[in-house]
Formats: C-alpha cells, sequence, structure tokens
C-alpha cells in the first residue's frame, strides 16, 4: 500500500466541519474564521517508548494523543476549530492502523474538532497533533493573571492518570481487576475539560491543565503570575478507586506530581462560585512558591531531559 | 538542561510577528486573523534518514524543514502568518542545538514566519513543522483547476535538490567543487515561491509545490482536476551546473523524477503572460495522463510507503 492509498484509507474523511473551507488532498487545509474571533494553535508529540509503550492499545495511543492536544485549547478557553496530524510509522500493519484511525475517529467526535491536514512519514513511531481553535476577541484564559486572595481550584479528581500508568507498566499490585481498569481507562482515554475552559473563559483570572502534575503546573501559574499559593491538601480531591487501590499517601503523591490527568487549575476572584464537578484546594499569596500548613513544597513534575 | 530551559535557551524569541497576541509560554499561541481573510494549515515531517542523513548540517536539517512545510503555503497562495515546532530529540546535543537554532532564525527571518509555539520532547531525531498562513477570503490555489488548453508553467530550474541530494549521500562523481557546492546548497537550503505563489493568486488556474517530482506533482494536478498534459522536455528548464556535472539525460530525468525542489508547477489560461522566472513547458489537454510528442510518460515519484 503507498502513502498516498494509506492516508486515504485511515485517514480522510474526518475534515468535515462547519469552519472547513478545503480539507484533506490539496497543499494546505483552508479554515474559515468567524469574525470577531481569534486563531488558537497548540503542538504536542507523543514518542513511543516515552508517552506509550509499544503494546499500548493503538485506539488509545491515538486518542490521548488527541486528548492531550486538545487538552491545551481547554485551557485557553478556545473551541477546538481542527487539527493536524503528523504521524511516523516505523511500517504498514494495517491491524494497527486500523484501530489507531477508530481512536482518531472517536477523539474528532468526542471534541467536535475535524482531522483538517496530515503528513505521514516513514521511521519511529511518532504522533505530533497540532490543535487549533477560537476564542472570542480579546479574551483567553492564560497563566499571568493569577492575584494574591484568589481562589485555587481543580476540576474532576487527580492523581488517576498516575494510577492509571502503573496498571498499564504492570507496575499496579491491587488485585481488583475492575478498580484497575477504571484508573487504566483514565490514562487510556482521557477528556480534556472543553466546555470548562469555555466556561471559565469571562471570569477566571488564570488557568492551566493539568499535564505535567498539580505542583508542577501550579507552579507554571504561580511563576507566571508572581504569586504564591497556600494550599490544603486535605482538599485535593482523590477518586475512591485511586485511595482503594494504592492508599492515601501514595494517592495523594499521585495527585500532586502524577501527570496526564487532563483536568484544568484555575483561580477565580475570591468568593466567585465555581462550575459544578469543581473543588476549592488553596489560594494565591502574596508570597513565592507553593505552602502547605506545615511548610513548602516543590515543584517536582514530569520534564524530558 | 530540562526540558523549559532547553526552550528558553534555543527555541524562544523569535515568536513576534503582526498577528501575534500570545506567543510562546503559555499553553498555546493566539493569533490574530485580519478580517476577510481565511486561515491556511499544513504539516511537514523530517525524519533523519529519511528526509536527512544524521551528518546533515543541523542549521539545514531546521532550515530545508521549515522551507518544505512553507512551500505548501507558497502552493496555495498564502502569506505566512506563524508556525510550530514539534521536535523530538535523542539528546541534549548543545552544538547540534545551537546550530539548529541558526537555521531556524534565518527561516523565521526569510520567510517571515514566526515560531509562534512548539514541544520538545525525547527520542528518535524528527520535526515536524505546522505551517499557518492567510488568503483573502473566497480565494485559493488549489489543484484542481486546471482545463484543456491552459498553458503549463514551472518557476527556476528543476532536478538542482536531486542533483544536491547525490553530493550529500557521496555519490556525486563531479570534481568541480564550485559547481557541486552550488547543487549541495539547492538541497541544504531551498527558496519556496511565496512571493510567487501570492502573485499567482488572481490568476492561475491550479497550482502545486514540487516536491515529489515533476511527474508525480503534475500528475496530482491533472488527477484532481480530471484533465492530461502534454509536456515539451526539451522545454523543461535546467540549471548550466546541474548539466554540466551530470549530463543532459541524467540532468533531464532528475528534473522530471526527482522531488525537494520547491518550485511551483502552475496552469494559466492560454495566452497569459507568467510572471518572470517561469517557463511554459506544455499544455493541458482533454486526455488522461501526462504525455510528450513521444508518447504517455509515467507519474513515478517519492512515497514513503
Amino acid at each position: 500500500m503507498g502513502e498516498f492509498e494509506l492516508i486515504k484509507r485511515y485517514f480522510s474523511g474526518l475534515d468535515h466541519g462547519p469552519n472547513t473551507l478545503i480539507g484533506l488532498g490539496d497543499d494546505a487545509a483552508v479554515l474559515n474564521i468567524p469574525p470577531d474571533h481569534t486563531l488558537v494553535v497548540s503542538v504536542d508529540t507523543s514518542v513511543v517508548g516515552t508517552h506509550f509503550l509499544e503494546s499500548t492499545f493503538a485506539e488509545a495511543v491515538a486518542y490521548r494523543s488527541i486528548a492531550s492536544a486538545a487538552s491545551d485549547l481547554a485551557a485557553m478557553g478556545a473551541k477546538p476549530l481542527g487539527m493536524t496530524l503528523a504521524i511516523t510509522l516505523p511500517e504498514v500493519d494495517e491491524w494497527w492502523l486500523r484501530t489507531f484511525s477508530e481512536g482518531l475517529c472517536r477523539a474528532c467526535a468526542d471534541f467536535q474538532c475535524p482531522l483538517i491536514g496530515g503528513d505521514t512519514t516513514r521511521g519511529p513511531l511518532t504522533i505530533s497533533i497540532t490543535v487549533h481553535g477560537l476564542l472570542p476577541e480579546g479574551r483567553a484564559l492564560t497563566r499571568d493573571g493569577a492575584k494574591p486572595g484568589d481562589d485555587i481550584y481543580v476540576s474532576g479528581t487527580l492523581g488517576n492518570a498516575a494510577g492509571g500508568l502503573k496498571v498499564e507498566l504492570n507496575e499496579c499490585e491491587g488485585d481488583d481487576f475492575e478498580l484497575n481498569e477504571r484508573l487504566h481507562d483514565a490514562w487510556l482515554s482521557p477528556t480534556p475539560r472543553l466546555e470548562l475552559g469555555q466556561t471559565l473563559l469571562p471570569f477566571a483570572t488564570s488557568c492551566i491543565d493539568i499535564s505535567d502534575g498539580l505542583l508542577a503546573d501550579l507552579g507554571h501559574i504561580i511563576k507566571a503570575s508572581q504569586v504564591g499559593a497556600k494550599l490544603n491538601l486535605a482538599d485535593i480531591p482523590l477518586s475512591a478507586e485511586l485511595v482503594t487501590v494504592f492508599g492515601q499517601d501514595a494517592a495523594l503523591a499521585m495527585a500532586l506530581k502524577g501527570g496526564e490527568d487532563y483536568e484544568l487549575c484555575f483561580t477565580l476572584p475570591e468568593g466567585t462560585a465555581a462550575p459544578q464537578g469543581c473543588r476549592r484546594i488553596g489560594k494565591i499569596t502574596d508570597g513565592t512558591g507553593i505552602e502547605t500548613k506545615d511548610g513548602p513544597l516543590t515543584f517536582e513534575g514530569w520534564t524530558h531531559f
């Protein structure tokens, strides 16, 4: 099967969207940008052996690669417009490609984000997704607007993806298959908080998605905003399955330092009501760094080098 | 050196542009789209061992990766707006990175295309560039508008990059160092025809950039336009250095089948004057396939699988 046949068979037909003027098949895609909107762009790469295993289900490789890219749109408060896929493949494995394209389809539908372009090359398995989104002109959720006194919130529960990664790596000692699978799903098939980001756009003072771990990502907010943060560790939201499988202490450590949950961490002016499903975990201070009632915490998170 | 320090040292400061509202440093970039314009998007990946050698000068790896992506904007008639870089690196080699970032700077400046976002990951060396451009609303140079009777044109001279690749691979037997180096430069440092594309926008009926070879790329035009083409091989523009180093026959074969020249191939209604530096090489017919006065030619070009 040639490159063009491969693209036609596995990657085409997903380019339709309300703003797609020219999709796949020409030198480039052409997109409509509605009046009074700005364009949001972010790129995210997943590499075999670094972001997923050779044995990771191809459907999940596609889905979580796209989810992690789309999560950056959520963190800006943007609405998805379309994405490109640059995929480097060691060989044509039709079963793998069919399964991968199922994850692609599911992600395009779930995130309402058409696949408007791509490039397929030969080499070690690497997937790079560039996502595009729309923001109302003059609006954006950024990292640099947190003010002393603001309340700090997170969505959902934290640490599940770190627990799920242990299941993926066969490092999980829990013997409750169903609980393990629920954690595994959190890692395999994360949900970027696209609607929440758009909801927060008018009133959050800062926002980031939790990709590197709460301490690392909240660390980005306080650094960009030139403020400090005080966390109440008892308020960090943990799922019942994470606590049951790993115990309270390990669960809390995963919530603080584990990445890839793709929940949002954001700040609101004191007393502002947060959307449902979000938990207040602390306050922005006029200090530096992150502390608890017991003293400072470090920002340790995932970096590649 | 951590990932964030690496990005700061080698990839920052290139995000300024007239339409950059938020550049590097947040979850995503935010770009202004001027009124009455559409957005053009294309992605192009370069992999070590496939698109360049381990020994290829890092400055050229950066420059030609970006040039090949920008060439897709040229082929649509678009003006560059900004690009993202997804780079996967096996290790932190500071000399390599410094040299790579010099190519990046030169390309950003030459193509007036700021680097508005990126992702740096660990793995086998892979560079994926997503370029963004602007088109006046309702306008685009596409592959599907060629009509029987149209004249077929190409810009510049063809085959130089294929000759230069032979120099890069040490497969060139010519002993004139200066001529070899001129061909080598055509491969190392190609020029996407951005201005030409924008000039052609109001009157070309179809356009493509020559990345896979003239026959393959003209083949895409005639397939999309459902027409045929008749070429006059004596009119295919060849550089003096290519003919001197490889001889007339090999030079012509390189011009027809060698890729990566990043010149434009386009069609104009019969009798329309072409911009300077472009040569008429044949006519669109109501047949199928590409032929010469001596019979049909095949489309053979580069595909990855």
